[in-house]
């Protein structure tokens, strides 16, 4: 196959788009971890599209497909009633030679051998990442649009799937309070978040949490275990705290190992894993994802640099991918407060 | 009973608190239509105020148990379990003596009698106007935390409550969405949000309708039925469209019979009503409601004017009562216009 | 087209099935109101019939698509991912043509012109009835998989898709309690069933509803009032009734206006409507659509007659379809007495 | 104090009510590990006990309670608004104490002192057990409502909660299936229920498991991979299997672990732990607790024997305590057939 050479055959697509004035074309995919409302952003992605006279080919499985040229054409009736459900229509993967310079250059020749014009990737921080050095090297258009669970993209205040995420975290946290209630319990519940407490964060605040252990402050086994003891003076039949998963906390069963062991106190565990993953996106995803998918399509549209769609303070911005690095968003310290405020 | 003109009680009260240096005391109450977080938003400030060695007595009825004298205190553990329950543990209502000046004044006796040096109410817009007129004619100092599944209130981006009706709504759509799907159906789903379109328009981005009928914009049966004609050409096999509810639109019902009368297609009808005002509330509505709870102790302790406790673009802004009138918040046209664009 | 008199097609399609020793081919189609579990039992049809050797063909549309000849092959992996999916990816319809005996002869052509030996027919009461006229006059194979939230089918003790419409109205009437108990107010809420209350007797039960209106006992207003306010007397802050649709009870506006004329007290209605019919089936709804969809498979392969496959008193029974006829279910009176005992 | 010996003070309770004909009384307690429908059956107890004339006494943390005497009225209006909640009201525990012969006599001294002429349980196989002993030594008249998720209990069909916990369960695995078909990975998700498998299995058949892994059968490495593989080969982008809890399987990391380094795929494993025993009861737990609970009052009015109150083929059946042991419950073996042939 001598396609990741073949400067000819993106020419002629190229020219044939420009000579013949047949529809533009622009590509879809989704990568990474999977968030809720990933469909949803599809689906606005390619019905704006079509609005606009564009069409629109998914990529299969993500940046493996596009390295292996997986491609489909997308219609406005293929996205018919896929905006209420989880995962994603098109697959998703970690895709080891996507991460390659050369991988990355065969990606770009897949692309415009079809005739392709413009990208959008729809994913977390790797996935903008990878998007922005493929366009960095490539000179491939690419517009991110930020979906990930997690909400730690940089450059952008939310990402799609964060609010079904903590809502379907906070379903499973009202099912044990249940059990917390009839027992007197210490229940210990580890979030997702990855290096972000952001889940964790509001899982707590809105889960009437007695604690809350993010990677983003250290904790402390005394004050931790003070806190608990006052709690159980001051009357409390039952105590729900709320972990990050493990890289930087150390994770819920060591926390509730070393908990127990100083107060003598039994505790629960409960690792909620993939259910925050999945689900029927809330409003607030499908409504961001929508806007942001239809911003993303705008923006190439009007020709913009390749940019990260984000919300900043309730507005779509267009962030320049180059822009995105460094502006890691932090914890709110009076949320932190909050939740130790309101456990009294 | 004397209450209503002891002005020596009044003194009398507030007197042994300036003396004896007791806990000072404030007074919480929810009214108007209940909203799914009123019993997050009364948690926080039970438990903020006791944080701050404030007492705390919660008023029945809402206007009602304020004009006739039902108080009961709140502990810090009265308020525990409750921030997942949809509706108001302190009950509500529609009170006419309140409506009074007479009523008003009587309340504010009821309050001094006790000691009761500050009042939060919880409510929508009546409760935004009840409570300017309490606070303007008896000078007694007040603080409203917005909640309203309308998300009316002027003044603040946000009201509690919103996004549990918006999702509740979603919730009973997609349902409705299966035998759509099946049956190749037109459905009208009429839902709440009084003479503003907030709900409707929410639920018609998320719910992938084909149109939606608001207050804010004159419906025309023309440029509805030839959009539905159109959409039918295009191959769609069913479509929803959602309605706001009735004073200012007419009503599903109306709306249905329009256009199954002028296109000759069979119509269903679906009212959603009060199945949108209940529910657990989602993390959205218990976060937001414990922020402004908690924004609402702290103004009192802060001598702050009386005043609604509103969000603004993301942040908790105190907007002093008598400067919300006017402040009519207006729906936001391009996401009017993405319910039309997505549904092609 | 001579479809309709070409018994040679039929035979000819026989005879390479018996000669070829070809895979002998089933269809399956959904017919009347949609049920959950539908998906689920098309699944399973589809599944145990390909483990068994037999190719299936779907009908589009129900009847309607048997009488025009809309038929697709359905493999294993066409159904995947559907089992926890409302309505039916099949589509159903009320279908006039196949209601006279000349619809129902071209249905049966349509069948055999593609060799097809059995039909598996999933719907309820009408489809029950239409299916028995359609192997009486063409001696066609069908067995029936009793699909049907009203839970009405003659012959057995449950129909697909009652347990997830029975869930899905208590969850609205589980929102509606909150407002119920903040405003302390009367409600009625009509749910479905057309001429069967099954519907409204568990809701009323499982959701701690004051009394109940269904179709098979006549509601007196004299007594129904003296028991609501025997409930005010015993403080009682608000009430839920539960009434069956329309048809045969009168509604639920129309009892709430008697009652609140009576008693002078405001009463609130809500109209359930379609949300019950749609959702994502129970565990119960997609374990019996499991066993009965694979039980039709088995009896065809039995060589069977033509029967509903119904379940009796937990177990999986096949009932010929003559026998069906006055098979009508009714209410358990135990269970009446029971929501009255219960709501003191 | 010398309650536990005093006869005196029994007899004297005793000839109170028989003379002075006053109400009679029962207690009730919810012992074991909590059950959704628990607060439904507490309902069910106190308002037909209260429609029959009879006092009821709440014991509080179960058996606990009873050994230390601690009891408080129940009226009807304090069990109204708790048929949708999760847990249990009373509280339960696991109690050391009632656990010696020494701590039972002394429970029933506690009851008599008080009055109380019989007890209603509600728990699992741990409390039948614990009423079957008590009953025997001290000659109280129990009634056991059979109250567990795992459906365990022997000497009935079904168990209240088992409906709720295996919905809880499918709700998780329906979100998790949105990740694997995104990612096209084996997930292994491990549910509760001890020693049985009727969780497992159940929830195998209804989320459409690719296979299941129950105490109750031994498993077999070779085969399980083997069947994997051909699903591989049909073409299966993804496969659940589901696994019950470890004292007998391994647990579901270990099985995870064994198939991943045989067929060298990668697997993720879910934990689903507490969340299955929490949540709002579906109405089936809710009914069979209603129905339940009544007839263990009728059952003490009715002077029956110490009994099980359990379902059998859908009716109430009252079986005396001494003949449930050895009535354990076995898994349908057709059902654990339907596992593999659906999931072809």
């Amino acid at each position: 196959m001598e396609v990741e050479t073949s400067g000819e055959a993106r020419e002629a697509a190229a020219r044939r788009s420009r000579q013949e004035n047949v529809a533009r074309r622009i590509a879809i995919l989704t990568a990474g971890g999977d968030a809720p409302g990933m469909n949803a952003a599809i689906r606005s992605v390619v019905r704006t599209a079509s609005g606009a006279g564009l069409d629109v080919l998914g990529v299969k499985r993500g940046f493996e497909g596009l390295a292996y040229g997986d491609f489909e054409p997308l219609s406005s009736r293929a996205v018919a009633n896929i905006i209420q459900r989880g995962g994603t229509i098109l697959g998703t993967s970690r895709c080891p030679i996507f991460r390659t310079e050369a991988g990355r250059a065969r990606a770009a020749e897949n692309l415009r051998y079809r005739g392709v014009e413009a990208l959008i990737t729809i994913g977390g921080e790797g996935t903008l990442a990878g998007s922005a050095a493929f366009t960095n090297e490539t000179h491939f258009p690419v517009m991110v649009v930020p979906a990930s669970i997690d909400n730690d993209v940089p450059g952008t205040d939310y990402s799609v799937g964060f609010d079904t995420a903590v809502n379907g975290a906070l379903d499973a946290i009202d099912r044990i309070r249940d059990t917390a209630f009839a027992f007197e319990r210490l229940f210990f519940i580890e979030v997702m978040g990855r290096d972000s407490g952001f889940i964790a964060l509001e899982v707590a605040i809105a889960g009437g949490a007695e604690a809350v252990v993010v990677p983003d402050v250290k904790w402390n086994l005394d004050a931790l275990c003070r806190r608990l003891e006052e709690s159980q003076l001051r009357g409390k039949r039952s105590s729900l705290i709320v972990v990050s998963e493990r890289p930087r906390t150390g994770g819920a069963f060591a926390i509730a190992n070393a908990v127990s062991a100083r107060l003598g106190m039994e505790a629960r565990v409960v690792v909620l894993g993939y259910i925050q993953r999945g689900g029927s996106p809330t409003s607030r995803d499908r409504i961001a994802a929508s806007r942001l998918g239809a911003a993303a399509v705008r923006g190439i549209i009007e020709g913009r640099p390749p940019s990260l769609i984000g919300e900043e303070r309730g507005e779509v911005v267009y962030l320049p991918i180059g822009e995105t690095a460094g502006k890691q968003r932090h914890l709110d310290e009076r949320s932190l407060e909050l939740v130790s405020s309101l456990s009294v």
